[in-house]
């Protein structure tokens, strides 16, 4: 047995109406990974009893806002998956009144499990949360933090512990949401660089200190609306490049 | 006067109806490139008398399959632009009639200075021919083949001469296009290595051979279609990273 530095076992104990149930899970990541659920796996298990069809509604709400919400590459794979397994040995049954309470907790589980995935992502030094605020929707919301994500200038700029704040509003201007660069503003950890159009360079030292832990933030403000999303993705490394490269089919 | 190793200079000339016109442009790459028309500068200038309604028509036919026609990094920059000037020093004019050929001679040199720009990419190595055909549509080749000239795993895998056809396949499959597996194929130079649903790894050895060399390409068929595009990029190697991530705000 082999032990995974970057733990993607995750399990979360509630208390509902009729007792306590756990929910366990674990992944397996992670190259190609932007999960549009195709090399992804993940299993999640609990012994609460649950109707499928309210199984299903939390697995999807869960899904959404962390399998759903982490890049390494941008590649999804062909067979990313999450299975989740309802066996009811607690006894305790999930209802529509506790669907949420169950739901929390599963997206607890699978939140551990997603961030496992990027920390383990190929080549990876840092475990990166992108938030976007300011958007005119939630779907802007999410393709701007996406496109961030994804962007190999961005990832190479904060694998270098470089705070450019040029870089985030240039993917948020070109990543087709609703943009004011006038209102739009850019943070790094709690160091803003980046204020209703104009740059605060006096903070960059600040910010390049933050940028040497393993988990880091950013935080881009579209300036267009109020709607928000966070993915989480890692930084690009020479090492990525090479895992790749070197690999022979 | 520095010598640039990838030459991004260009000069056509044609022979219309009233004589001799000369096409010259030079153009400024290389990371941050995936024009939108945003860090690119080209300048092609003309001794032809042109009227500017036809010389606006025949620049964006020549850009559209040029210069938005390339990636270098998917990072389009916030001041890509082409500039086309006409001086009509020639005594020589474009017309309805001659308009076809003076656009096919200005495409010539838009493509000759956008391979230049890709050949000097950031960290590149080889200057990469994607084709895609047997599209459903001319956006949906263009979506597939942009998709794939973007892939850091295809990226990676021709930067270390890994006649990977899975990953062209997969990111054939997840570009959002009509794709049909059955009938797809993917050809590395004129090596198949994969047709009608069935791979041919007997011919990786000769595509390997094929990808040590500066100048590849790849071709992956639909399978649901007849339509068609080509874009250019290059590979993804340790130097784009350290490049990117050495570099200070």
């Amino acid at each position: 047995m082999t032990t995974d530095p970057f733990p993607k076992e995750a399990a979360a104990r509630i208390t509902l109406g009729g007792g306590e149930v756990t929910i366990g899970g674990m992944a397996k990541g992670s190259g190609m990974i932007e999960p549009m659920m195709a090399t992804m796996l993940a299993f999640v298990t609990t012994d609460a009893a649950v109707p499928p069809p309210l199984l299903a509604r939390a697995l999807h709400e869960a899904v959404n806002d962390t399998f759903n919400a982490i890049t390494v590459d941008g590649e999804c794979s062909t067979n990313d998956c999450v299975m989740l397994l309802a066996s009811g040995a607690s006894g305790v049954a999930v209802t529509d009144a506790t669907l949420d309470i169950f739901t929390q907790a599963l997206k607890a589980v699978c939140l551990k499990l997603s961030l496992g995935i990027v920390r383990g992502g190929e080549g990876a030094t840092k475990l990166v949360t992108v938030t976007v605020t300011g958007a005119a929707s939630e779907s802007e919301a999410r393709r701007a933090a996406k496109a961030i994500a994804n962007s190999p200038l961005v990832k190479t700029a904060i694998h270098g512990g470089d705070p450019n704040w040029g870089r985030l509003i240039a993917v948020a201007g070109r990543a087709g949401v609703a943009f004011e660069l006038a209102r739009a503003s850019v943070a790094i950890g709690t160091t803003v660089l980046f204020r209703e159009g104009r740059p605060h360079d006096e903070a960059a030292p600040q910010a390049a200190a933050y940028l040497k832990g393993p988990d880091v933030s950013v935080c881009v403000d579209l300036g267009a609306g109020r709607a928000a999303a966070t993915v989480w993705t890692c930084d690009l490394s020479a090492d990525y490049v090479r895992i790749n490269a070197d690999y022979r089919t």
